[in-house]
């Protein structure tokens, strides 16, 4: 069974966990999602393709969801001591050997997707994992312009994803999202393959305004999902109308979209072929279906591998069930 | 009493140590050897400046005399796990930091003198520590080919300094020793202002072909230490025939010259006014003394800071001594 799966990072991440339990057999290709890449001190950062490639490769540190096991903070602690800036987002020590081996080779012209096989090759995350795309793609959110730039004439003010995301928690209210370069990147090589191809195209839990919403958005992809003749099922990230983990809720406001796990499978209405919902919120599964989705109500907490596997099989059963309709 | 000094590493660096302590209220500009810079996983390394830097900024590791004291290597040995090249030259954790800066900062344009400004405003070494050049010299050795290199014809190689010094720990002979870029090279902002308005101009006992060789190859240092009207001393990196510390006896027969304290002063003759030799080496200064340069005999192991200030004191009395005459 050839499966492909849409990933941001935690949420897609332990999912793509429980489906290689679910289906150990299965051919996984996973398209991640780049555009909150960022670079720091010179360092080419993907925080989701590395947190799909650590926690399926056994070096992620569990306790968060991301970064390494057993991290450590030198580097960190020294840029700080050289008054380097950003240092709200703190890079690990371990991380950071990733993000070397990365910049080298991009600056050596490499693209982005040979680049992820490369560092893939070490951790062996059991899956084909390929970044959306090679080109440059960065989630920029506007925001009220600050004191200091209103003193320029300006309301708002556009900054990059993490900046909002882990700087400022998304506590400020986003006002718009924009994915700088989504419509001209193209597809990173294979991904419009593995959609064509695959069995069952599935989207994990994962943020859908900035991690599923930009893989969707660079050009050719979200017709792509269409287009294939597998099911595509959805798993909310939705939970009783707040998100599993993260500041999806902040997301979804700013692009006007009730935090409900039926206003998402709405977002992504012209793709579904299933979407399942928790089991508190088995009243949305009318409301789904009545969109025209398959909509199923099951235990959607990952609390563990074993509760991934459950949710990965439950999704590969409602698309045999679509298949057979 | 402004000092102008040449600087390696570790012998540059605990010299000027002792220096501090000797003339605390003088003027020091050091003009940093970079020949032995290099590109490691995409960050430009300068070992000589750092080990300046950390080692008059209270930040360097005693026991070895270069890197950073409590250093750790987590980078390092994640880059050995996905197969990394030169592992055999280890970046600690701690050093990385300064690389991921001036690395960052080189690619901003910055020039290497304003770089090494920026991170000397954090370890505030005491003295005015200057780049040799802004630009790129390197130093490069040519050895014997291996049997690989044979079977296209080649009966030697040139390698990066760092490859004979660090990875074949200099036991591969060295027919030749290369300056790339050095006459290309122009000596960086405020070089030749330091030994022209010096009041004493200082040789360290650091490695005289492969630390002091390349800041006097850079075009027209040499002359300017020539043309200066401060005297010129020096301090004999060899005691009893063998290097005080590091392989200089590898690199001084790679350029024919015998690995002794006279030796090492007919070097630098055009430009000696005194040389300091250690007791054990008394009877060359005689020998010295002949070829017009005025010597003395004095201790010149720098077991600590005391030993070394004493030995700054004693190449300071011999320039008045110079000057007097």
């Amino acid at each position: 069974m050839r499966i492909t799966a849409l990933a941001g990072g935690i949420g897609g991440s332990r999912f793509l966990r429980g489906l290689l339990r679910a289906v150990p057999d299965a051919r996984v290709t996973v398209i991640g999602n780049t555009a909150d890449d960022i670079t720091l001190h010179g360092l080419h950062v993907s925080p989701d393709l590395d947190t799909v490639m650590y926690t399926l490769g056994g070096g992620i540190e569990e306790s968060q969801g991301w970064g390494r096991e057993g991290e450590t903070f030198a580097v960190a602690s020294e840029l700080a001591a050289y008054g380097a800036e950003a240092q709200w987002f703190t890079l690990g020590d371990r991380d950071l050997a990733t993000h070397l081996i990365r910049t080298r080779m991009l600056a050596a012209g490499y693209p982005l997707s040979a680049v992820t096989e490369a560092l893939c090759d070490r951790w062996q995350p059991g899956v084909r994992l390929l970044p959306m795309t090679d080109d440059r793609v960065e989630t920029h959110v506007v925001v009220a312009a600050d004191l200091e730039d209103e003193a320029s004439g300006a309301t708002e003010k556009a900054i990059h994803f993490q900046e909002w995301w882990v700087r400022l928690h998304a506590e400020v209210p986003a006002r718009r999202i924009v994915l700088v370069g989504a419509d001209q990147a193209k597809p990173a090589p294979g991904v419009l393959e593995a959609l064509e191809s695959a069995d069952v195209i599935l989207l994990p839990p994962s943020n859908p305004v900035v991690s599923i919403g930009p893989i969707l958005a660079v050009a050719g992809v979200r017709d792509a999902v269409r287009a294939a003749g597998a099911p595509v099922v959805g798993l909310s990230p939705i939970i009783g109308g707040s998100p599993v983990r993260g500041m999806a809720d902040a997301a979804l406001t700013a692009i006007g979209v009730p935090t409900t796990a039926a206003g998402v499978a709405e977002l992504f209405a012209d793709l579904l072929d299933g979407w399942l919902v928790d089991t508190v919120d088995a009243e949305a599964v009318s409301a789904v279906e009545a969109a025209g989705v398959r909509c199923a109500a099951v235990p959607l907490w990952m609390t563990d591998v074993d509760a991934a596997a459950a949710m990965a099989r439950a999704a590969l059963d409602l698309a045999e069930e679509v298949r057979a309709r």
